[in-house]
C-alpha cells in the first residue's frame, strides 16, 4: 500500500515538526473525477461528515410528512452542534414537538463543545445532558423516523433496529453501493458507522447536490437538507467552527461538514461537485487545513471567502505564554 | 523522501480508522545500531524528551556544587510533571531553597495535567500558577544554573541568555554534534528547542546511560540524573502516565521520557542502550503505543513489566457512553 501524500504540516520555528498525510477526491454527479490525491478507494468511516446523508431517512420513511420539520430541525439533524444555548433550546423544542424528551435520546451526555457553554454549565454546577451531545439533533431526527415508522424508539441506535436499517438504506441508495458488515464500527454517539471509499462519499454528495441519479423524493429531500444546513450554519456546528464560518461565507453555494478523526465532506453546490477527504492520522485541525486548501483551490472563493479559508489553511500555534511559535498549514496541491 | 512505516493504528469495530507513521532507533554508546525503522537521520525536535540531557548544565556550571540538589529536585528538573500536590510542593520548596519564588519562573501558567488536580483547583476557584506548569521543575533547575553562573535570572528562557547557551552546550556535548540555527524553534515553555536526528538523541541517551565517551563530570552527572528520575518516577510525570508507570515497573533499569508532539526517548540502562522515537503526526497516544512496543520487543520485560507495557500497546477507545468501540494499537515490528 503506497503512502498517501503529505497534505498538511506543522512548523515550529523554522523547521517542520509534524506531517499529516491524507487523501481526497472531488467528483461530479456522474462520477467524473475533478481532482483527487492519494488512495480514494480505501474504505474510510465517514463519521459525522455524512449526517445530512443519514438524515435522508427522514424523507424516505415519511417522517417529514408527519412532522413537517422546520429548517432549524433539519439543520440540527445534519449537525455536530456545540451545545450552545441556541442548539440546546432548538433540540429541546424538536423533541417536545414530537412528544418526546431528553430521556429518549440514546447518544449519551458530554460537555458542550463550545468553551463558553462549558464554563456556563460549570458555573451553574450543572451536569451536561444528552441535549448537549453534539449529535442530539441527528438523534432527534432519527427518533422522528422511528415514530413515523410506528416502531418502538427504544434501542434506535442499534444496528438491528429499523431506524438504523432505514438510515443504512438511505445512505446506500445515495452512494450507489452497499455498506457491508466487514467494515462496520460504532460511532461516538452509539449508532453504527460504515466504511466506504472516499470516492463513494464524494459521489453521494454530488448526487445530493444536483439530484442527478436520485428519484424525485430523494432529490427533494436532499435539497431541503442542504438548504436548511446552508441557511442555518450556526446550528450545524457553532461559534468559530470551520463548518459554520465557511457556510456563512459561501451562502448557499457550499455544504460543508466535518466528521471525527479527520473526515471532511461536502458539496460545491453551484458546480454540482461533491468532495470527501480524510486525514490518515485522524487529526481534526490538519483535516481542516486540508479541506480549506481544497476549497481555496477548487471552490472559486471570492476575497471574503478566501479570507475565511485562510484562517484554516494557516493556523498559528501558540505556546503556554501565548507567543506564536509556529503554525499548522496546508501543503498546496 | 520515503514515507516512514506505520507503527500504530486505530481500529474501530472491525476496520482500521487511523494510521500513525513513525521512526525509531536503538543504539549503544559506540553508536552501534541495535534496531531501527524509518528515517532516523531527519532532524526532529526532541521537546521535553531530553530534559535530563538539558539538566546536565546543572553539573557543567557547578550549580550542583552550590545547591546540592536533592534527588527530588533532579527528578523534577527532568520532569514534565502533572501539577499534583507533590509536584507543586516540591518545586515550590526547590525555588524557596534558592531564595527564589514562582515569580522568577518564565514558563507561563497552565492548568495541571492531572485531572483531579485540575478539579481541585477549579473547586477552590483558583487560577493555575507557573508552579503547575509541567516544566516548572526544569525551569527551577535552569534558575539554579543562572545563580551558579552569577548571571541575572531574568530572561533565562531566551536563546541568547547564558543559561540557554549552557544548556545547548551540554546537549551538544552529549550527542556529539552541533545544534544549528537553521532548525530551531520555541518550546511550549518558551525555551529554545533544537532539531537533531533521532540517531543523535538515542546516542546521547546511550552515552548518558553508560558514561562511555563522556568525561568524568558529565558521566557522574548523567548517572545522578537517571538515578534521581528512575527512583522518583512519580515526580517525572504523574499518576497513571506511561513514563511513571514503566519506570516504576522497571526499577532503575529504564529511563523513559516523553516529549510533546509524539517524541519518546530513554535508555535501557542495564544494556547501555539509548533510544529515540517520533510519531510523524505528533499524536502522543500513538507514540506511547509505539514506545511500549519498542520496550516490549527490546527491553526484555518480565511478566509484570510486560503487563504495564500492554496497557499502552493496546489502548481501548470508548464512545460517549463509555462503550469500548475500538482500540489504538501498536503495529508489531
Amino acid at each position: 500500500m503506497d503512502a498517501n501524500p503529505i497534505l498538511a504540516e506543522a512548523v515550529r520555528g523554522n523547521w517542520v515538526e509534524n506531517r499529516h498525510r491524507g487523501a481526497f477526491i472531488i467528483v461530479d454527479a456522474t462520477g467524473r473525477v475533478i481532482a483527487s490525491a492519494g488512495d480514494v478507494e480505501r474504505p474510510v468511516f465517514p463519521r459525522s461528515a455524512i449526517k445530512s446523508m443519514q438524515a435522508l431517512a427522514i424523507f424516505d420513511r415519511h417522517a417529514a410528512d408527519r412532522f413537517h420539520h422546520t429548517a432549524e430541525e433539519l439543520a440540527l439533524a445534519c449537525a455536530s452542534h456545540h451545545g450552545e444555548d441556541e442548539h440546546v433550546d432548538n433540540v429541546s423544542h424538536f423533541l417536545d414537538r414530537m412528544g418526546l424528551s431528553v430521556s429518549d435520546l440514546e447518544c449519551g451526555a458530554h460537555m458542550p463543545t463550545n468553551g463558553k457553554a462549558r464554563e456556563a454549565l460549570r458555573a451553574r454546577g450543572a451536569e451536561p445532558s444528552a441535549l448537549h451531545n453534539n449529535c442530539s439533533g441527528k438523534h432527534s431526527g432519527m427518533l422522528s423516523v422511528a415514530l413515523a415508522m410506528g416502531v418502538p424508539t427504544s434501542g434506535y441506535v442499534t444496528r438491528e433496529h429499523d431506524v438504523q436499517k432505514a438510515v443504512r438504506a438511505a445512505v446506500e441508495y445515495v452512494i450507489g453501493e452497499d455498506l457491508t458488515e466487514d467494515r462496520c464500527g460504532t460511532d461516538g454517539c452509539s449508532i453504527p458507522t460504515w466504511a466506504a471509499p472516499l470516492r463513494a462519499w464524494a459521489h453521494g454528495f454530488a448526487r445530493m447536490s444536483t439530484g442527478e441519479g436520485l428519484d424525485a423524493g430523494h432529490a427533494a429531500g436532499a435539497t431541503k437538507l442542504f438548504d436548511a444546513a446552508t441557511s442555518h450554519p450556526h446550528l450545524v456546528a457553532g461559534t468559530g467552527h470551520l463548518d459554520t464560518l465557511v457556510m456563512e461565507a459561501f451562502g448557499g453555494r457550499l455544504m460543508q461538514k466535518g466528521g471525527a478523526e479527520g473526515v471532511q465532506c461536502g458539496a460545491i453546490r453551484d458546480k454540482g461537485w461533491g468532495y470527501a477527504l480524510k486525514c490518515d492520522d485522524g487529526n481534526m485541525a490538519a483535516s481542516q487545513a486540508m479541506v480549506a486548501q481544497l476549497l481555496l483551490t477548487y471552490a472559486e472563493p471570492n476575497a471574503a471567502q478566501a479570507d475565511v479559508l485562510a484562517q484554516f489553511t494557516r493556523q498559528p500555534a501558540r505556546n503556554v505564554r501565548g507567543t506564536v511559535v509556529g503554525e499548522l498549514r496546508a501543503v498546496a496541491f
